[in-house]
């Protein structure tokens, strides 16, 4: 089925790594380190769905391929970029079926090669003066700087929720957050991006921002319910990574709202711990001790949470909120969701090309939609 | 002696502050956080040294005081920035007197606030297109690109430095990081700033360049040596923070160049030790039970190691350390090394300025040349 649109995003990604390649190889006096690593996360096996997106939109209103080129390559690099520090934040293991930068690296080498792809990016958004001109090159510099910023904003909603041990959330909050920490630079920005570069009249441009909007939702549903019910070799990341780490999603929201007072209380005890160790094994030679040297239960304790602070999120706590999304229909009612929101973009998608050629761009996007809800990857 | 300075430094502070103050207010919406963060620092007592340079650069070349004013917010919030994502990785404890960001609200909200202020910044730099043109806004956001990469390569020297546990460095080797690291966006980077808002002619930006660069140089050395000989009160960090991080720095380098090869191996089995635990109470906790428990002396000392990893940089090392360099003058060199810089960016910048008439930013850039060497904060 996706034969097609599997060519397409392969093309569009392997234009924008030679690209990326070519940036990096620049730096190789000085910082040949900081330039290798940059090319880590994008080398690692990836969809290269935002530059894909911008250049079909920037191809579907008639711009010529190169035109979009040195956009996409910044989206590529910022996307990787946010992505190094989102596993440091996280402290997330893998990435890509490999482990994250910072595992392998540690955190201030890892912090600084995100820093450094920041940087880089701004290099062909600069060179896109000469490809696209002065004007269009600022009118995309600046959907750059608003992307950045709602990143940000999104993000710090959810550190925010976080911090307050917050879980009584609306939907709206939900998908408000999601908006801005995805939808934004993974398909808004991509479709604006794109857009100014093909200089697209604003009612059309108004609906593929529309059909961005409705699927960048849907798209973090979707990888919210791969995270749950999805296998670690299809996402390249810890299963159900979400719930170990206590990630407000759709699903667990929903259960939570439709749990009884009792149950809420149970799932907010378990979403309060704090999440495992990240040093198990110094815990257990801790306990080890522990049972030599203390005989009294409660003395034991005691030690014990001041040494490895309070009980942290089990097996058994993870499995307990998966069942509670389960009792409560959390997992069909947020693919229904992502579904609504699908066919509602599948539409608009129709009404935005009303008038414009059949292309391998539209085909693309057309794809692009249910690959969204329907991705198993 | 610096009245006249202190107050132009004073004025081009307060006015990028109020720009900051604006900029932030406008998220207030759905980051208020996010945004009050980014406050924290810039709010905390500084010099505000890149703004009000970028300024007196700008102001001699004949531009008006406020054409400078969105690149100066700008450059200030680059630095803050900077400083926040720093903190992180050298994970230091105190910054302007007060706990660094993450030490305050943890590392994730840290470095999203760096982030966030990254991509803030932007706003400014395109705002600028209605303060000094198209052209002029392009050519600052290229000088910016630069800064970032230049920053990135110079701090991943360093990283590097530390990873591969590396100390028999050239001077050289030193000068090159710092250009890098903290010259090109701390110098550098506003004059350049400021003489592209100007259109300085290129003969007069190059030698401003150049004092940039050996200020720059010179700034470095003289904080190696205020964290070495400095008090807390004047540099709002920890006293000889650098030793206890086993930061390279001129005179540590002096230092083991000038060693006898018995005393090198002992300074540098010194420097190899980890710094100490940022948590010495669960350290304390660990010592006390397997005193209670593990009787005898190597078995407890196999378990420490695991426990707590290898023996870690003690306050007598630090003396070890402060000492060697005292003993090989190395404070009096580095001393020597920042004031011939010193004279020579006078020399220059007298060259520099040759033509022009007397004014504020004449003054402040004269002031600024001792005062980068014989500052005391």
């Amino acid at each position: 089925m996706y034969t097609e649109f599997d060519r397409y995003l392969q093309r569009a990604r392997e234009d924008v790594l030679s690209e990326i390649h070519k940036l990096t190889s620049r730096g190789a006096r000085y910082g040949a380190q900081l330039y290798s690593l940059m090319l880590d996360y994008p080398l690692r096996s990836a969809k290269g769905l935002r530059p894909a997106l911008c250049m079909a939109v920037s191809g579907l209103l008639g711009a010529p391929r190169d035109a979009a080129l040195p956009s996409a390559t910044a989206l590529e690099l910022y996307h990787n970029a946010f992505l190094i520090h989102d596993d440091i934040e996280d402290d997330s293991a893998l990435r890509r079926h490999e482990p994250t930068l910072h595992q392998r690296h540690g955190v201030p080498i890892a912090l600084h090669v995100g820093d450094g792809m920041l940087a880089l990016a701004l290099d062909p958004l600069m060179a896109n003066t000469e490809v696209v001109g002065l004007a269009r090159a600022l009118r995309v510099l600046k959907i750059f700087a608003r992307m950045a910023r709602e990143s940000a904003e999104g993000q710090m909603m959810e550190l925010e929720w976080i911090r307050r041990a917050e879980w009584e959330l609306r939907e709206r909050d939900y998908v408000r957050m999601v908006y801005k920490k995805t939808a934004w630079y993974t398909f808004v920005a991509p479709v604006l991006v794109g857009a100014a570069i093909a200089r697209g009249s604003s009612e059309r441009v108004r609906a593929l921002v529309r059909v961005a909007t409705l699927l960048g939702v849907a798209f973090q549903v979707a990888d919210d319910l791969l995270d749950l019910q999805g296998y670690e070799e299809q996402t390249g990341k810890r299963t159900r990574g979400d719930l170990w780490e206590g990630k407000r999603t759709l699903c667990l929201l929903h259960a939570v709202r439709h749990a009884s007072a009792e149950e809420r209380r149970e799932l907010k005890a378990i979403l309060e711990r704090p999440r495992p160790s990240s040093e198990p094994e110094r815990e257990a030679l801790i306990e080890q001790l522990l049972q030599r040297v203390v005989d009294d239960d409660s003395e034991r304790e005691a030690f014990r949470a001041r040494l490895c602070g309070p009980p942290r999120r089990s097996q058994r706590d993870v499995d307990r909120l998966w069942s509670a999304m389960a009792a409560a229909g959390s997992f069909s009612y947020a693919r229904r969701f992502a579904s609504r929101r699908a066919e509602r973009a599948a539409e608009t998608l129709a009404r935005a090309c009303s008038g414009l050629p059949r292309s391998e761009h539209r085909s693309f996007l057309e794809s692009l939609v249910a690959f969204t809800v329907e991705r198993s990857r």
